[in-house]
């Protein structure tokens, strides 16, 4: 095929994708000689800046100031006292010890698809939730709120709701490629842990919150801080030597919150169904990278 | 104000704004309109659906598997193994003890901006970082890289860069608000910490990677697997009686990228200092949200 007709072929087959790109790249020329004209300085700022960077415009700064003297309260009183900090001293001798002891702990988590009924304590539940809360957040600003469901009618609305999607995710929305890529791991609609598991945590993100006085209060980079906290919530569930299921239900966001009547400044990230592994549990016989593979030294 | 001389007002001084609503609608009519026309089936869909799900579109799936026998090879072999999962039986007083323990170990946690100059030993590196990649990943692709930094005119130079940078984020790219909301931290562009910390772990996130037959395989919920795995290895460091500052450099992807000779499928999440805190570390004296705030249950 010759560049021209191939050209044509574009044209003809993908009529849309060539109109989406004139109008994109008309939208970017407007959007650079508007900026030009008026703000010389912005032509030099040609990186991504996420939205909330300029969630009020530079040129909009000295107005707020004006107009409305407390609008630079900080979300944490500005006069917070500094404290010393003294974690415990350990050796070097103890800091290897625990560095490997730690890793051939976490080595042996894995994920699991089928859970016993033997229900959590809630001391337990309590505790690793509190875990997950010690995590950093962006600002100190704690963007997380974490749904833990036990009772067994609450648990077959979720997993309604959970299959229902799937099937359609299955089905219609996911890639071929993504679905073959996961077919190693014998996954699909039908999901009988979220019934079986005792615990099912929901962990939700909030995108924003409101101070006492009611303005809006950001949450900077709130997307990576509760998956942090995840991170740490799967550390606490393996240490204390319960097993989980790290899944991120997809599409199900509103219709879960609504189910839990979450506010809609929250976003369900991740649903974990956690308890005692069932006694016949397997997993695929996976290998992880060596560390030679995702570690560089330098 | 009424609402005509308002209509003119927005016309008048926002007429930028008014055309890109116009084209927005515009292309989203036009999209909805090829669908239906193309295939009255995704009228259903109106959900958000991530743009990998459609990395191929599902009218091209037969013509895909026409042309090409191997485009739906799953990534990890199809036929894996299935094993029996035995982890450690713990009592249930054990779990409780466990996770009680566990969370008062990490409740000690503090994000640290003042570093010993104190060298971490190699093994002590090698194994936070292994235990990071004990962490679950969207089917098991392992989407990171993880840069331990520890020549002294490496960080340096990653000090300059992420100085400069921070100085426009302060000066320009923050929302006042935001560098208002960070005063009690008392952070600025000045960062000794990048150079008086043994240790600089960057963590990268691979947004696809390639099989050994050179085809692009999609790396799921990159995003989230890599800030689990990033909370997974602070619990480690933590665990092992180190301490770190999570950091996430703002702008600094592609200086650091190039820097550190990563690939153009890999961009920078976080950059972790680590070490030993200084004698004198001083923290904020933060409270953490009590557990009736970030829990539900039901």
């Amino acid at each position: 095929m010759n560049i021209i007709s191939y050209t044509i072929w574009i044209l003809e087959n993908h009529c849309f994708i060539v109109y989406s790109v004139l109008i994109a790249i008309f939208i970017a020329f407007t959007v650079f000689h508007k900026n030009r004209i008026e703000n010389r300085e912005l032509i030099r700022e040609k990186k991504f800046v996420p939205k909330y960077y300029h969630a009020e415009k530079i040129s909009d700064r000295k107005n707020h100031d004006d107009e409305d003297p407390d609008f630079l309260t900080s979300a944490i009183p500005e006069n917070t006292p500094y404290i010393p900090y003294k974690p415990i001293r350990r050796s070097t001798e103890e800091i290897i010890k625990r560095s490997r002891e730690y890793y051939e702990l976490m080595a042996t988590r894995r994920t699991v698809r089928s859970f016993s009924t033997e229900p959590i304590p809630q001391d337990v539940l309590d505790n690793i939730i509190k875990t997950a809360g010690t995590s950093p957040s962006g600002a100190h600003t704690e963007p997380w709120t974490f749904v833990a469901v036990q009772d067994p009618h609450m648990k077959l609305a979720i997993r309604h709701i959970v299959e229902e999607e799937e099937e359609e995710n299955y089905a219609r929305r996911m890639s071929r490629q993504w679905v073959t890529d996961l077919k190693p791991f014998a996954t699909n609609s039908t999901k009988p842990y979220l019934c079986d598991a005792p615990a099912l945590i929901l962990v939700f993100r909030q995108t924003h919150s409101f101070r006492s006085d009611g303005k809006k209060r950001m949450h900077y980079y709130s997307d990576i801080s509760v998956a942090i906290a995840a991170g740490i919530l799967l550390s606490a569930i393996h240490y204390c030597g319960l097993v989980a299921l790290t899944s991120t239900p997809l599409n199900c966001n509103s219709r879960l919150r609504d189910l839990l009547s979450r506010p809609h400044n929250e976003r369900l990230e991740l649903l974990l169904p956690v308890g005692k592994p069932h006694d016949n549990t397997t997993v695929p016989d996976l290998r992880r990278k060596p560390l030679s593979e995702i570690m560089l030294n330098c």
